[in-house]
């Protein structure tokens, strides 16, 4: 695969167009509905900004879907070609709704959090690979390997429960750090004072299983500490619930 | 303070007396109600090891208690000596309960997360300090700057909320890891898949407040994605509770 438009222009696309560019890959056209966001992201992959599917080019290898799952079935419905290669990016989303446009159909996951303002280094981020025939499979798998070292094959049900397990492990754990700010500034602490605990945090995930070597009162079975947090709580039902939510289950380990 | 006996022996003993060791300042004694553990500790610091206060010196500068929280008060009030500096490192408990035996108290409390196995490069580690006087203090903090760059002075309540604090940017953070593990090695999926993302979630907050870099389902406000979630936890009402109550809160912000 040489050359490829992407439809959307967010963090993903963005990401994905840049490694992709890096790698070699030829960026033919970025669509978006809006065409200043088009733009934005097709001036930096020296790419054709387009707002309208009646534009699209004939030309590309693969056509790379990288919008917002609600957006995406009705994209893949008005897509105007039969019989391309049409891809999507979507964790949540199986590969089922592109399949019933096509059987030149597959999905390129990349499980990361992607924000604009941050650079990542793409070579790490786990891809991961399905389509609805082995050729295609074998193809988009040696595209995959041209941007990270990561490549790994998963069903659209392995997909899914990779896409929760990330909520869980990434989306919850930044609001537990919100929460963590949420109370410090509440005292008049900075933020700042959380930060090594949270880095040390995660570089021990990076080298153990969370499970041993869970620190903290609940792990300790420590009831005078935790009712005391509790009480501290009083009048803040929701922090409480999640404290004791959380406490449980670390207990039952 | 140039020689300091140790009452305790365990994670934050073995951090802190290695950081204070380095430094310059003299270990005169480690204590443990178990003897082992006090001569593995001890020799490490080049220390005599004992398990009996009545064999404790009289010669130290400082008295560190650092012990499980519900074993302090039984050993303050068995600490044999009048006058001495009393220290202890917990977050949760308050300077008084020192205080009551003497004025010469204070806290020197490290917010990490310590394991044995792991080395932590002691001088990012934010030290909070607080004293029963001025005098004390002052060179109470001038100890700590001996092994930290991040010395700060914190009130006992504040110290509280600190605790209560890294409980959930910390270790409730560690569980969240644990339960995407278990979810993935539910599914036969690594847990490698997800170290990546840990990693960056926890660099991101490095750098940005974590309310203005949330991602995910739920701060998109993506019912659809929320809602296939939830039917893929049915059965698991803890984990399910958990989502509901993280999801509501990230689309309250």
């Amino acid at each position: 695969m040489k050359k490829i438009v992407l439809i959307g222009s967010g963090n993903v696309a963005t990401h994905l167009g840049q490694a992709l560019t890096n790698s070699g890959v030829q960026i033919l056209q970025v669509w978006s509905r809006s065409l200043k966001n088009a733009e934005v992201l097709a001036d930096a992959l020296n790419a054709e900004a387009i707002n309208e599917f009646s534009k699209l080019t004939g030309e590309a290898d693969a056509y790379v879907f990288s919008v917002k799952d609600d957006a995406l079935l009705s994209l893949i419905n008005e897509f105007p070609f039969e019989d391309k290669v049409m891809l999507h990016t979507a964790g949540s989303v199986s590969m089922d709704i592109v399949q019933a446009r096509t059987q030149h159909c597959g999905v390129l996951y990349p499980l990361q959090t992607f924000s604009k303002a941050k650079p990542v280094e793409f070579k790490e981020i786990p891809l991961l690979v399905e389509a609805g025939n082995i050729a295609l499979l074998e193809e988009l798998e040696a595209l995959a390997q041209q941007i990270s070292n990561s490549v790994h094959r998963a069903s659209s049900d392995q997909r899914k429960w990779l896409h929760i397990s990330a909520v869980f492990a990434c989306n919850f754990v930044n609001h537990l750090f919100a929460i963590g700010q949420e109370i410090l500034e509440g005292e008049s602490l900075p933020f700042d004072l959380l930060r090594p605990l949270i880095k040390e945090t995660s570089d021990k995930a990076q080298l153990f299983s969370p499970k041993t070597v869970q620190t903290g009162p609940a792990v300790r079975h420590d009831h005078q500490v935790m009712n005391a947090h509790l009480d501290m709580l009083e009048g803040r039902e929701d922090l409480k619930q999640l404290y004791q939510l959380m406490s449980q289950r670390i207990m039952q380990e």
